[in-house]
């Protein structure tokens, strides 16, 4: 009975080879973990007959079991996708998942952060809408794990994003090789990471290929309408204007499915005469008629990696991944280009 | 100096012959109420030598200031519309929002309940997704609204819908007058009554112009895959089976482009061969190409009803509407009909 008491969780990992966060995912037989590494670890618990509901004490995952979730606009599927993923892990784990909608808003994200603080959440997931985190409304040093942001105001963060930068060029590079020779970006006026470096993989694919950056063709919308109608309306403007143009990258599916809506009532074919690149892999541009090439975001493993390390800081461990993490983009050909 | 303490906000109320709740909005300058409401509100209150202050005490507004909403699936447009139209509201007002997504899985949603509960929020709303309100699992007793549902257990319930029934008869009708003799309806296999009730509406639609209700174009889906697939690989199949149709009334909007595409996909024209009418007035409806006719959810009208009802019963009025609020549902005539 002595051993029952001598052993520690840490212990546990130690002997077994394993992060603590294992340990804790094959006692509770929840999350990944491989068959061989749920075998040793049980091995060595069962060796030195260490007892779960001790484990689960020292452990102490149990603080309030709940986490908060702070997201820019719900109704972008972009976002609830990977909100939706991120619930069902922490979901699967025993913990509620309060979600927030700061509307691209200082003071209500800040209001938000200063909620989830009072309810006592075990930690907090923040995804992109603004460069900096409202760190001084907190009243507890909780972990927060950001998602396609980099906290100017925080240079130990943690955040995940995906490789915007490769994802613009290869937009580019696939209209290039498809044979466009003069190719619009519809982008956004902000100064937001993801949206700058997303041109800046335009103009470097532009580069590569010796074509001309043309400012002419670099359209910033404002935001301010729906991406649909900015963009469509845009595009029409444009061919009424007659500028001259045979490849679009839009850098979300929206705005190239009100691209592809604007050409198609100009009677202009697609993608005989105009080809057309998105960004994002949401569900209009697989369900449009025809269906729309982009570059797809790996939404479920944005996810789940945020999700994984927020709960590796909850439980208490050290991350053994860098802070940044970039997830790969892919390019998905349909019938646009 | 004794008048402060003598008049109560209920006073005040009887005196400007106004709600509890709209003296709190006058109080707040917050919310909506009529400039003359308001001026005779602060008339009552500058007569009587009230302060503010004590009002607000007195008003016991502040309990938690957090609400909670469940939802059976954030990423679906009609439910994450109503959910940022409420959030608005109550933040509006002070209130934090915490949205819930329940998976329209029965123990989660209990789980968000006692959640919700322990976090001592002041009121939640409730999304359809199931038809009971896990009551049992809250601690204490706080107001709840529902939105598209009539919970079984709970003869007291407050809630509002759309008027599904009627929604289903006006797409039938307007399917009926613009000449089509077979009218197929893509439904769904659940007994949700919102479910039931629209197909009602079809129904007596149907009878109302002495058209034969034929089992064999009642086609009820599973939902099991998403709406669109769904509904385009269906329409797909009743087309190469040579079953004879002229009009779709399709039970949501993705369902509705599902069967667009599909008959674009085998070159029949609509609306010249066929006509179809979606349901709930989402993006998708609008923004593909052609647009598509749809019964028109009043999205802001639900959630501004829900939220009202919520924010009443918290600050401990008593409710002068009906328990149960039907809200009217319109008929978008795009190029599909």
């Amino acid at each position: 009975m002595v051993n029952k008491k001598k052993i520690s969780i840490k212990q546990i990992a130690a002997l077994s080879n394993v992060s603590v966060a294992t340990v804790s995912r094959v006692i509770n037989n929840n999350g990944r973990f491989s068959e061989e590494t749920g075998k040793r670890v049980m091995d060595v618990i069962k060796e030195n007959d260490y007892t779960v509901n001790m484990t689960a004490k020292s452990l102490r995952v149990n603080k309030s079991k709940t986490i908060g979730m702070i997201v820019p606009d719900i109704s972008n599927e972009f976002f609830s996708t990977v909100v939706l993923e991120i619930e069902k892990f922490f979901f699967d784990r025993g913990y509620s998942v309060f979600i927030c909608n700061a509307s691209q808003n200082d003071l209500k994200e800040a209001e938000y952060f200063r909620s989830l603080d009072s309810k006592l959440v075990d930690g907090i997931i923040c995804i992109s809408g603004r460069e900096d985190i409202p760190l001084d409304v907190m009243k507890r040093n909780i972990p927060i794990v950001c998602i396609d942001r980099k906290p100017k105001n925080d240079n130990n963060a943690i955040y995940v994003e995906s490789d915007h930068y490769l994802g613009g060029f290869m937009a580019t590079e696939e209209l290039i090789q498809k044979g466009c020779k003069h190719i619009l970006t519809l982008t956004k006026s902000n100064s937001l990471s993801v949206t700058n470096q997303r041109l800046e993989g335009y103009k470097d694919a532009l580069r590569k290929y010796n074509y001309t950056i043309n400012p002419h063709l670099i359209i910033k919308l404002s935001g301010n309408r729906p991406s649909f109608e900015e963009a469509r309306d845009t595009v029409t403007y444009l061919i009424k204007k007659g500028i001259e143009f045979d490849g679009i990258f839009a850098t979300n599916d929206w705005r190239a499915h009100g691209a592809l809506v604007a050409l198609q009532q100009n009677k202009i074919p697609v993608p005989e005469k105009v080809k057309i690149v998105g960004f994002d892999g949401i569900s209009v541009s697989k369900y449009c008629n025809p269906p729309i090439t982009t570059i797809n975001q790996d939404k479920k493993t944005i996810a789940l990696e945020a999700a994984d390390l927020l709960y590796t800081l909850i439980i208490g461990e050290k991350i053994s991944k860098p802070k940044h993490i970039i997830i790969p983009v892919s390019l998905i050909v349909r019938s646009t280009t």
